[in-house]
């Protein structure tokens, strides 16, 4: 039995410790992670793709992606300037006060609680995106492990712990905890937890944005909940890229059987096109031999939201599959008229796996008002020709309203771990619209400003040194400089 | 009666074009705000006096101030680099996979709430730091003004209206709103409301608070609720510097009858130096002629917090006023050992007024538990020498996990309107320990990251456009370049 008031006290004394060690030093420890990570490869390999039923090929690809997630961070840190540092100098003569010296950077939250994801037992989970940018920010985290896939978890805090004293990172660096529900609720409401970050579904990050709100102390939290991830497609685009489109489209639904947060599960067709791109999705949908889904659990509620909708007069059922199957998950496909799904919020409802509404539109006025009727996403995807572009801004205004990300071109799935990739969008698809869960930013979530005025020389960190021994990108009295 | 569901329509309608503006218009914009406030700063001066208790002299000081801060948003908004512009190329030959392009940069929030403070007629109310910054990102503001001095919310709410029609933004940009609780918390509640911004009592940020979390959308909520604002004073600072000290913090303390977030109102003494800071301080507050309050309600909130600490046996009164006075706020002390604060909650609750509570300590493990047992504030400050500074670096690690600025001379009230300000501290001084409301970084509460996807170059923002028009600096394939 884990005891959590403990795990705590020793993630707040890990703290102490970490807010002093060197930049230099959090970057050696996120290189070693990676390191022992990339050493037990070999065992981890099988074992991920056996708990989470996905292929050794994508296991695979995961783990280059976790190894990189990490690698971006270290980067990120070594090169320093993600702490916004900002200093303005004092100015003794000015009147009718002296002017102080004020420094100001982004400075750790303090203990964070991670929650893996169980779509993504490497680049969501015990190192993951989350777990990383935690540390490299410099707080400690006391990772939950997802009951789906333990062995891996285990394995990867293994990997973790290693690091940790080869780097003699502080004890409590990283803790790994595993339990149910009440104990990740449990970690929740600890006074000494600072921020909280989650990926998974409504119901889970909604409940522990509850819990955290009500806290004495409320504290972020920052979860990743999913979403429906729309595409628009337009007339003359589809007149030029029909078979593409509706290839690339299909494609992208099932991949990983439908279980990314990305996963594009609205699609909205113009009626010119409704047949050809409709019959060209299920002849591309039938190609595809169903595969096993993450956990029984999963491919349940799967079925369970089919049949739920199943019930709907206004949905006509384009590709449907059987409700028998314990763990396959096989695509299926309705189809709604633009003025009906405007009259029903489980039309937009996520269904996580490889199932999706088809929308047939009238007019661009009908997508105006889907846009306005359009619950918060990760991702929107616009296809339309240049000139289809030009003439619906007020459509594209209405939109970006309603994502983190906006497509042009391409799929929503596949989400790119770099510099500028918000993966993050209005509520419900994530608690903190302001936040990326994927890409450098993500580190920002767990730090906060503090200003220093008047501080010392010796006692300022050494990102607000005078003379900036780190060379880092500042604002100095207002310039931009190294 | 303010209908404010049209209310929010005109400002939603607004804020779809105000996306449109360029950053120049919005320049010229607030430009033109702080011209028209200055054009009617013979009316308004001796209206906010009259209205606040304040003298003429601090309302044209913070009449000052408050252009000072437009002019500090215009300033960022004209140079731009604030929408933190990041650009990463597109690769097409990538392996396995092409790289898209993908830019991000903040973009506004949409129709922000705002509430007046009764300490701030001017720089935290119709046209204050939070309006403007808000403004300043591209949002439309629904002002609800504060109830303490509706003439001169009026007076400023024409000139804002004035500045709206001459340079052409849309109708409901600004819009002025009075009413009550009931109204604020309407608002507060209202869909197409994204953000909340208040500076005021922690009871009524807490609700506004509570009220955001429970919508069915949950949206932000900067509420600044003020501190105690402790200031920690050591025994070898104290042998050089106890009457300038001492004074430097009497005077804080009554400064604005000591109606600041920022006001002391907890002054930490080694027990060697209690009786002389102490006389010293007392001195000093005894030359204080008894100054009027904001209003009534403050005055007679004044006196009760006072009365009901009256019960306390720990405290010993060095400083009594009498609870007779109706609008005269007149300073008071009190002292208690360090060991008795550490087990009373109320010795650190805040007394909105010129009141303190001095706390006589005998070590430093007894000040590190205070720094422990600390609720969240805006300011700590510590006055100590540079010895002393050195040998307690536990200590000030413990005390930066409490505030949001730390001191280290001079005192906590006067906060500098700059690039590096921090104006926000851990829960309860704020409910966003991540935000200012001070400051250039101010505007960022009010925007949230989009990523755009091999968006056509036509359609980017001019702040993503590949020749980067507006000269911003940006992150480009990882580099910071202009």
């Amino acid at each position: 039995m884990i005891n959590i008031a403990n795990s705590f006290q020793e993630a707040q004394q890990a703290f102490l410790l970490l807010k002093q060690k060197s930049s230099q030093e959090r970057v050696a420890f996120l290189e070693e992670v990676a390191k022992q990570i990339e050493l037990l490869k070999e065992t981890l390999i099988p074992i991920a793709a056996k708990e989470s039923n996905l292929t050794e090929g994508r296991i695979t690809g995961e783990l280059g992606r976790t190894l990189g997630q990490i690698r971006l961070f270290s980067g990120l840190v070594g090169e320093g300037s993600w702490v916004e540092a900002v200093i303005d100098h004092e100015d003794a003569e000015r009147k009718p006060v002296p002017k102080p010296d004020i420094r100001r950077m982004l400075r750790p939250l303090g203990p964070v609680v991670v929650f893996g994801a169980s779509n993504f037992p490497l680049a969501f989970s015990t190192a993951g995106g989350d777990t990383i940018s935690a540390l490299a920010s410099g707080c400690p985290v006391l990772y939950k492990a997802h009951p789906a896939h333990p062995e891996t978890s285990r394995i990867v805090a293994k990997a973790l712990q290693t690091a940790v004293e080869i780097c003699q990172m502080p004890k409590g660096t990283f803790q790994h905890i595993e339990g149910g529900i009440d104990t990740g609720q449990e970690l929740a409401a600890h006074p000494l937890a600072k921020a909280i970050a989650f990926t998974g579904s409504f119901k889970g990050g909604k409940a522990l944005f509850d819990t955290c709100n009500k806290r004495d102390i409320p504290i972020p939290v920052y979860a990743e909940m999913g979403s429906v991830n729309p595409i628009f497609t337009f007339e003359a685009f589809l007149d030029e890229n029909l078979e593409s489109a509706a290839t690339a489209y299909a494609n992208s639904l099932v991949l990983g059987v439908g279980q990314f947060c990305t996963n594009p599960g609205l699609v909205f067709v113009p009626k010119s096109h409704e047949e050809a791109f409709s019959n060209q999705v299920i002849n591309q949908l039938k190609t595809v031999s169903g595969a096993p889904m993450l956990h029984e659990g999963i491919c349940k509620t799967y079925h369970e939201a089919l049949k739920n909708l199943a019930i709907e007069e206004k949905l006509e059922w384009l590709l449907t599959t059987e409700a028998n199957q314990l763990l396959i998950g096989n695509p299926s496909l309705a189809k709604v008229k633009a003025s009906d799904w405007l009259n029903e919020d489980a039309f937009q409802e996520e269904v996580f796996g490889p199932f999706a509404i088809m929308v047939v539109y009238d007019s661009i006025e009908e997508l105006e008002d889907v846009a306005i009727k359009l619950k918060g996403q990760l991702t929107c995807t616009v296809w339309a020709s240049s000139k289809e572009l030009a003439e619906n801004a007020p459509f594209l205004n209405l939109l970006e309203e309603r994502c983190g990300r906006l497509l042009f071109k391409g799929v929503p799935t596949g989400v790119e771990v770099g510099h500028a990739m918000q993966h993050g969008g209005p509520f419900p698809s994530t608690t903190d619209s302001r936040s990326t869960s994927v890409g450098s930013f993500a580190i920002k979530r767990f730090a906060r400003p503090i200003a220093y005025q008047d501080m010392p020389e010796g006692l300022l960190p050494e990102e607000l040194k005078e003379d900036n021994p780190l060379q880092i990108l500042r604002m100095v009295d207002g310039e931009f400089i190294r």
